[in-house]
């Protein structure tokens, strides 16, 4: 049975993490603020698929103190990635994999360039979850996450032995998982999302119900997602109109809904903006797309982060 | 010696207004929350060119009640123009000037439309002044006006006899004015201050200096503008690299400014929005323009202005 390191027990660090050690998977929590909680409390998880709470969890708040594990689960904001040089070396045996659960694009070059004999899987999650309180989790909707590996450049490694073993342990636990051929190919597929939802919800401090309701904003959701789709074309990758119209479609039947880089800029915090924006606009770049609303989209943030983070 | 109709005794109106009076000339002020200050304190003007006084000003809360005048000059903000088919009537002879002091593009067709056998003239301020109470107006910096003609399909008129008669008034108030060829190339140069500057402090909730000290937005701003330059050459303007370079430097220079666009949205007021950008950008695309920032920066506008109205 191979042994889990969670790198971050936030909403989703807490809530997979949770999940594997429910099912029985020797399970080891690097956590800061929450290391009082998680030491005295356990973790608590309440979810729309049943609450659950582990009174006993194995926590850290030094990545020096844990053991190897066969798999480390980054759960940080990729903000916080210049971290993981410091974190993983501990957590890192011979046949260790990365997992990255994070969003956006071009957060797995830079671990393989620092990693090189790691093998590194990408994942993208599809959850509503949020932290509470310390080692308090609330788990709100979904829970699917598209998980695929990685190569050079991106190029598609199928579905390779190791994928199949860690989605089988995930959906062990009880989780909807998807074993992906193409990393690069979901990771566009989530930033026909992420790009119009999360930026547009910070420069105009709105719920994605609110963007939907507004016959301009919502066409200009769907000119920076046809953008998107131009930015995968150059990548080699295909948005389909029929993903165009399921995101569309599936937007406007959910819950209204602050996105996760509008709560971050809310709390003040880092956004996730190169991951997210900067980092698909320079790939598509380089393929020879001319992305003009996206790259707008790209400097308001950039303005309002620094703003944020000054005030 | 020509009398003068003030449509509207705001910033602009009570300034112009006030300085024509002051030299002379027989003007009627239409006023509706002001009228009870006029008509018993008369108009103050603190200007950076020279405090000055009218105890005495001929005020009207209703058109109906002032009489014919030789010129009229429209000086409400853009988005009270739907009023003026009221207003206008009782004031025009056979030989009365309307000149609109009004910014943004579109707004002379609208007019020419209903008073045909009218010789209209545009005119753009340049002009920091603000009301800042009742009968009160602070003239803070500069107060030169862009006057031209109007003609169908915004045809350029050339110097004619009535823009030059007007312009010499206005030279013998005080006021610095240049009298224009091309009404609509006089427009559009305008609009490469107003569309970026104006639409980006409303989105970014953000001062004229700000904006210039932020790489992203400087980038954006200079974008923005390229765009207003197509938009022009699409309508048979030119915007050359040198007015570009004169208004950032410009800018640059300025004391630290919240824009008329800004300080409309900040009072919860309608947004000039369709003058200054839904407009520019209607003319362009007949002439074949893509401007897609302007377009993304006009789909924010609508959202923010809806959404600020509602409040």
């Amino acid at each position: 049975m191979r042994r889990y390191g969670i790198i971050g027990t936030g909403a989703i660090g807490g809530y997979y993490g949770g999940r594997l050690q429910q099912a029985g998977y020797d399970v080891h929590f690097l956590t800061r603020s929450d290391y009082p909680a998680l030491q005295t409390q356990g973790l608590r998880v309440d979810s729309v698929f049943g609450d659950f709470v582990l009174p006993q969890v194995q926590a850290y708040d030094n990545a020096a103190d844990m053991p190897p594990c066969d798999v480390v689960v980054v759960a940080l904001k990729a903000t916080q990635n210049h971290y993981l040089a410091q974190i993983l070396p501990p957590l890192l045996g011979e046949n260790t994999t990365l997992v990255l659960l994070q969003n956006g694009l071009g957060v797995e070059p830079e671990l393989a360039a620092q990693f090189p004999s790691t093998t590194i899987l990408g994942g993208l999650c599809f959850v509503c979850a949020q932290k509470v309180g310390p080692g308090h989790i609330r788990h709100l909707d979904y829970e699917a996450i598209a998980l695929a590996q990685y190569g050079p450049h991106y190029a598609p490694q199928g579905i390779t032995p190791i994928l199949e073993a860690i989605a089988t342990d995930f959906a062990a636990a009880g989780i909807e998982i998807h074993a992906k051929p193409h990393l690069m190919q979901s990771r566009w597929e989530k930033l026909v999302w992420n790009i119009p939802y999360n930026g547009l919800s910070v420069v105009l401090n709105a719920q994605t119900d609110q963007l939907m309701a507004n016959p301009a904003t919502r066409a200009l959701v769907e000119d920076l997602m046809a953008e998107v789709a131009q930015g995968a074309a150059a990548c080699g990758c295909e948005i389909t109109p029929a993903i165009i119209t399921k995101m569309l479609a599936h937007t406007e039947a959910m819950t209204p809904y602050l996105t996760s880089m509008k709560l971050d800029y809310d709390r003040q915090q880092p956004l996730e903006l190169e991951a997210i924006v900067g980092n698909p606009l320079r790939f598509a770049q380089s393929g020879g797309a001319i992305l003009p609303k996206i790259t707008m989209l790209h400097q308001q943030l950039q303005f309002l982060n620094t703003a944020n983070l000054r005030n």
